[in-house]
């Protein structure tokens, strides 16, 4: 338990995940108006209403993550977003972080306040704790998509960057000490292999150590930098040192990236944790006889808040998805109307419409069959974004096939459904 | 607008969706327990803990309803959770419904409260609003998965069926009054087609119809009745008329499922309503020149309360859960350490590891190679309610096959594993 850590500090602490280095927003508001991707409104400050378009790449990144989740041993829970105060009593949120809380009451609730949650690792506590644990068990890698809320002044607010609802990529790891270089190596590991698919190769590792106030046993704390600082070497990636910026309960790394203004924003994290599981009194079998042992807490998280990410994509990007990703990935243009049968076709077999499996790729095709020119069809779906564009005309009717125009490029291939529908798929599995 | 409703008469109608016949829980907690699938923990009563096995349930659910609502032509949306105060006195909620909300509040809001949002249609009212809506983006059908929080006393709260924190396949229709009928019967289609795959063929339809108070028009009120029994004869079920019992703002139709105790539950519903698009203000240009028009508002949902229709499941398979749903779906038990390296190989070929695909097939498969004796390892297997065992012994080492049994059949095939691969595919296809 900790007693007599300035509350300043605390504060710093739990601040974590939700902090930039800029608070201004990254320019992508003309981008997203034109794709229709998220609005906001004053009925509701800081909170993203994600409307189709938006909500289908937000959908993908959450079935990619949970992909490579899996594929590190991860397992998602889905927890509560209000708890009594005792639970934020007991984590030291309502000593620390009360203000910035959401506080929630109803009629009949003997009384007692509720916080609306503004991060999920009590919640995991509350999970861990329910169960005897063993070091069997151990590591336990909880994931959880909760949407999170921060109380944050409504004159810091700004666009996906800083908003009052948000969800993360959330995990908490639970292992023991002899398990945590692994654990934190393979978290590493895990970012570096998301951020090459989304094409950001380039990130800069800080670690923040030990501050003036902390609590725990020196030696732990040289012992657990040592480690961070032996797995950051190992990564062969740029690091820095954040001299004191820790934690008061551990050291952290923090992954920064950089917009095309150069702003730099924090993204994934990764957190060690000595204090949570005491106050929360989790314990474990150990291996030697049946003593009771703590296991540490990482938090850790890759995209970070899912809101900052997308922004961060978006001018990543600069709109033009990469097809796996892309909210409209074709946009069928029949010529003339009396292409429209053949128009309709096409877009069956690419979507596979027969198809009733939930795996069965599905892709974000329209067909646009407006009696408006060529021409100003096309000029709409770059205004839209679409990544691809089929053309159907006399030749690709006569010839059972469709011209398949990259926008972003410009090229024009021509493919019969059934090459285009597996060039698609196969856009998907390598995630271009 | 309404004027001069009584609100107990209000109140009878915002209650739509949560209301339960019975109050009492349907007897699955041992399932539950000895499956893991969630827990309840007194730091925040009426809101579920979804263990891992039971988010396996539960995000299988949500993928299957959202290959179901595309096909129907929904598009989904992520809205906020909380909204000013503003928002709900709009919409109603806060003259009749404030004690069955969560009330919210923090320092930096400009002394206004907030509501944590009981249902999503204001939010999609607020989507709706946003954009120069014309008759051809309708029929508009948005979805969303939102947690919805009802303060429901602490006294009836009874495991999954009536909860403070819950999860609706939520959707909402804007539409033209020439629309209703087409979109009231494939809303019925979709439900009758979703209850078919889960083996429930049987399920009562109650048509509620006008209230002694009502708003609107009189001949609005026969009409839409008229259409509302026009489709509900079409289907060829089982349907009752439940008099003067609908909703002040149009008539609804609920479907009723029986648990195995013969207890009702209320599941899907369809309801007409005619108020909240002018409370909001909801206009679209009608084909006819320019003149606006309101659009008519049908509120469905399929499930109903995923968290319900998780409790349904739960009785109705008597969590001998089918493969496709399964969070269990098969156990490798290799016969002894020697088997081991087989059984492995055996694994990957399952879940066709080297895929790295959103789409590929993720099986839930584990092994159980701890020193035990095969007995007590299928014993736990069985408790645990996995759908299948493969049994590796020597036999199956040596032909480089698996022994398959079905547990809730008793019945063994020998296939090799990429048959076995093949059959789980088909299984998870054909939701059996």
């Amino acid at each position: 338990m900790i007693q007599g850590i300035p509350p300043v500090l605390k504060r710093l602490v739990i601040r974590r995940f939700n902090s930039s280095k800029s608070s201004s927003s990254i320019t992508n508001l003309s981008i997203a108006n034109r794709q229709r991707l998220y609005m906001i409104d004053q009925v509701t400050p800081g909170s993203i209403f994600f409307l189709p378009h938006g909500t289908r790449i937000f959908n993908k990144l959450i079935s990619f993550m949970k992909l490579q989740q899996r594929k590190y041993g991860f397992e998602e829970v889905i927890t509560p977003l209000i708890y009594r105060k005792q639970l934020w009593e007991r984590s030291g949120h309502w000593d620390n972080y009360k203000d910035d809380m959401f506080r929630v009451d109803g009629v009949d609730l003997e009384k007692e306040e509720y916080g609306l949650k503004p991060m999920n690792c009590p919640g995991h506590c509350i999970v861990f704790s329910r169960f005897d644990r063993s070091y069997h068990d151990l590591p336990l890698r909880l994931s959880d998509f909760s949407p999170l809320h921060r109380n944050e002044s409504s004159g810091s607010l700004s666009g996906l960057t800083r908003v009052r609802k948000f969800h993360q990529d959330d995990g908490h790891i639970f292992c023991t000490k002899e398990q945590m270089e692994q654990e934190i190596t393979s978290s590493l590991k895990m970012i570096d292999e998301v951020y090459k698919i989304f094409n950001i190769p380039d990130y800069k590792l800080l670690l923040s150590t030990r501050p003036d106030e902390y609590i725990g046993e020196l030696s732990e704390w040289n012992d657990a930098e040592a480690t961070l600082q032996t797995v950051l070497k190992s990564t062969g990636k740029l690091w820095e040192i954040n001299e004191g910026d820790g934690a008061f309960y551990g050291p952290k790394i923090d992954i920064i990236l950089k917009d095309h203004t150069g702003k730099e924003h924090q993204s994934a994290t990764i957190q060690l944790d000595f204090q949570l599981p005491n106050r929360f009194n989790l314990e474990y079998t150990s291996s030697q006889s049946s003593q009771k042992l703590n296991p540490i807490m990482i938090h850790r998280a890759v995209f970070g808040s899912l809101e900052r990410f997308l922004a961060i994509l978006i001018d990543h990007f600069n709109g033009k998805w990469p097809f796996w990703l892309s909210p409209r990935q074709a946009l069928i243009v029949p010529v003339s109307s009396n292409h429209i049968p053949y128009a309709t076709e096409v877009l069956k077999t690419l979507n596979n419409d027969l198809s009733n499996s939930i795996n069965d790729y599905k892709f974000h095709i329209d067909v646009d069959s407006r009696s408006e020119t060529v021409g100003n069809r096309i000029k709409e779906a770059i205004k839209k974004g679409y990544t691809y564009i089929i053309m159907i005309g006399d030749k690709e009717k006569e010839s059972r096939t469709i011209s398949l125009r990259k926008l972003s490029e410009r090229s024009t291939e021509v493919l019969t459904p059934l090459e285009a529908r597996s060039k698609f798929i196969e856009l998907e599995n390598t995630y271009k």
